[in-house]
């Protein structure tokens, strides 16, 4: 869907708000998700051992049945903060509780910024009472502008489908923020998916993990991972539909409607890779595991040279080959075919491991497109997986290289 | 040692020479190490899963006993080269035995450059025969030039070390080629160290092994393992001295210069990283086991972010905990003191795990050194461990983004 369209979206049960509460020198940095009745909630954070305070937080009120508020802020990270760090990612889910008349421990909250200074937990407070009378139904689109760091625009999908078989219509809405870097801060991705489709909690976690490991776990902008990351799915329940079960085609048709919403989210955040020029697309067919495509893709959209290669509009397969050999991924190089394709063309480099003679101007034509194609068929099974990331320009060594001060 | 003072060094039993045949545009490309009583050898291979022929070959090869010659191009890396590489490999070695008058089985190759394009091998005949009347003691410094590719200075190191129990002095020399990109090459670490301590190869093999984990397996310039990397350590046994069994006084005082000699290579060849201006050496201290601490010291080295902080001067401490926190290697975040150290001094910027209010004006100073020392106390254990890289600079985006046409 275009991204203007999405201007007023929403999903039943859900109000959304974003606001400017003073920890950023300038624009909203507190977004505030409802759900009256209480959603149904799966979430998958970072597994970097250094977590910050709001990932603690959240992970430990995720025990409760029932998820009422979300509260985010951008502009600090909260990690790193000891004791006093998890003293105020608290008192943030104590106050959200207060004001809502719901229970602290249905409040989650996450954080992206500045690491090592702490949050001022009196602005966050301040805020939330001033982001009450705002919250509004058509609020998601403002939320998806809320929760913004650098990222050079909103990541923000919409979808619904009606289910075959109930013949119920469900809502899918994400939104998330990317790589962004924000003076000092190192890249952090928060990911928030709502529905209305009626799902118990253990099926929407397994879905919710199910589709994080080819979208979300699938992107690379530089390769590291933050202490801050965090993707939550909710659910209101409201559409009326019998609950989803796997195994149903009704489940099915809203499985792939929510795995293509946050892979669209996934696409956007590489995309918008910090100081990124282009989107690399990297699909690998013919594996014998879908391990081994996935390790053998992430491989390719992380490396350096095959980031700086395609930011030069370098056809340089070698590098592929290389990343792909050195990734843990099990393939036999020696039938390798390797094709770059975008909008303006295709062109096989490789053959059965071996490189092809290849006309130069055709390849950089191809290579002239915001989005390129690396595709790898290993001829050795039906496992495939896709990965995105983006290249590695003069720009992205200027926005983290700047000094902090 | 002064890298002048290593223009005539020599190891009793080795002669070297390197010369011009043809395969780049200019410069050296052809080097022959040779060892006319054959030397007992020990080697390290890429780990990569797409190898280059010379690896295939070399490592047949080095089922031989003894080595007597090694042959070494640059400009040429034939890889991805199909049934051709393999023969092309093959006919350098049986060249050089008949040359030599040694079995082609004896005989090691060693590839570095262009990738995908089938080599040169007449050019290579043609060079051996050139290079053979060439052969001399002192051409261990012309070797070291002779392997460079965009290398921006030849890495040479040379230590003797008399052995206390037997009184006997042997030499070491070691030279490398690091990551320098050729048009359109990938990074390839290509070394070679020299002795002639007598040692069994089972116990040469081990220390190589050995070595080169805390050695050339601790540096990275972008993460990227090459098709075609190789350390290849040699002895000629010439020294005379009772052959070194581990335990005793004399391995260990071998075993620490034969360490230091890689150790020192290692340092340049991060030195010399694409497009860098700093060496950055990671310091894990206090780790729980030496793996852990290699983990966390590599993944601090390898980040993108923290690489391009230290270019721009960034006493970003965050990337580093996090670059840690995302490694695999265990650690306690909660209780981790930080140090960013130069020959400017030193500075505290984290303590038990979070972050201090620091003099930014010292840290920049620190920070302008072309070495810049980032230590960790992990205050778990007695493990420690220390990896080399270098910063991420526009240079780096540059060269590696190059068109290769």
């Amino acid at each position: 869907m275009n991204d203007q369209l999405l201007e007023n979206v929403s999903v039943p049960g859900f109000k959304a708000c974003a606001l400017y509460c003073g920890i950023k020198k300038q624009n909203k940095d507190l977004t505030v998700i409802t759900c009256e009745k209480g959603a149904v909630a799966a979430a998958v954070f970072t597994t970097n051992l250094s977590k910050a305070a709001p990932v603690i937080v959240s992970q430990e009120n995720l025990k409760h049945p029932l998820v009422h508020a979300v509260v985010i802020n951008s502009g600090n990270a909260n990690a790193c903060n000891g004791e006093r760090g998890l003293s105020d990612a608290k008192r943030t889910v104590v106050k959200a509780g207060e004001l809502l008349g719901v229970s602290p421990a249905s409040v989650l909250v996450s954080s992206t910024g500045i690491i090592g200074v702490p949050l001022p937990v009196e602005k966050i407070e301040a805020g939330l009472e001033k982001a009450m009378p705002l919250l509004k139904a058509d609020g998601l689109a403002e939320a998806a502008q809320g929760i913004m760091t650098t990222d050079t625009f909103r990541k923000l999908a919409a979808q619904s489908v009606t289910l075959p078989e109930s013949g119920v219509t469900v809502q899918i809405v994400g939104f998330s923020k990317g790589s962004g870097m924000i003076h000092p801060n190192m890249a952090t991705m928060l990911g928030f998916t709502l529905t209305d489709a009626n799902i118990e909690k253990d099926v929407f976690q397994k879905l919710q993990q199910e589709s994080t490991d080819i979208t979300f776990n699938m992107i690379s902008v530089d390769g590291d991972t933050s202490t801050n990351d965090m993707s939550l799915a909710l659910s209101s329940c409201e559409a009326g539909n019998p609950a989803l079960q796997p195994g149903t085609k009704d489940y099915e048709a809203f499985r792939e409607a929510f795995i293509n919403v946050q892979k669209t989210l996934a696409k956007l955040i590489a995309k918008d890779g910090e100081g990124a020029t282009k989107l690399i697309q990297v699909k690998i067919n013919g594996a014998r595991t879908e391990k081994d495509a996935r390790l053998l893709a992430r491989s390719v959209t992380t490396s350096s040279l095959v980031k700086a290669a395609i930011f030069g509009r370098d056809a340089n397969w070698g590098r592929v080959l290389c990343a792909m050999g050195y990734s843990g991924g099990i393939f036999n190089p020696d039938i390798v075919d390797l094709y770059f394709e975008s909008e303006f063309g295709s062109i096989k480099l490789m053959e059965k491991g071996a490189g092809l003679i290849f006309d130069e101007e055709k390849a950089l034509k191809i290579l002239e497109s915001s989005t390129i194609d690396i595709v790898a068929q290993l001829g050795e099974g039906s496992a495939s997986a896709e990965a995105w990331g983006c290249d590695l320009t003069y720009e992205y060594v200027k926005i983290n290289g700047e000094y902090r001060s």
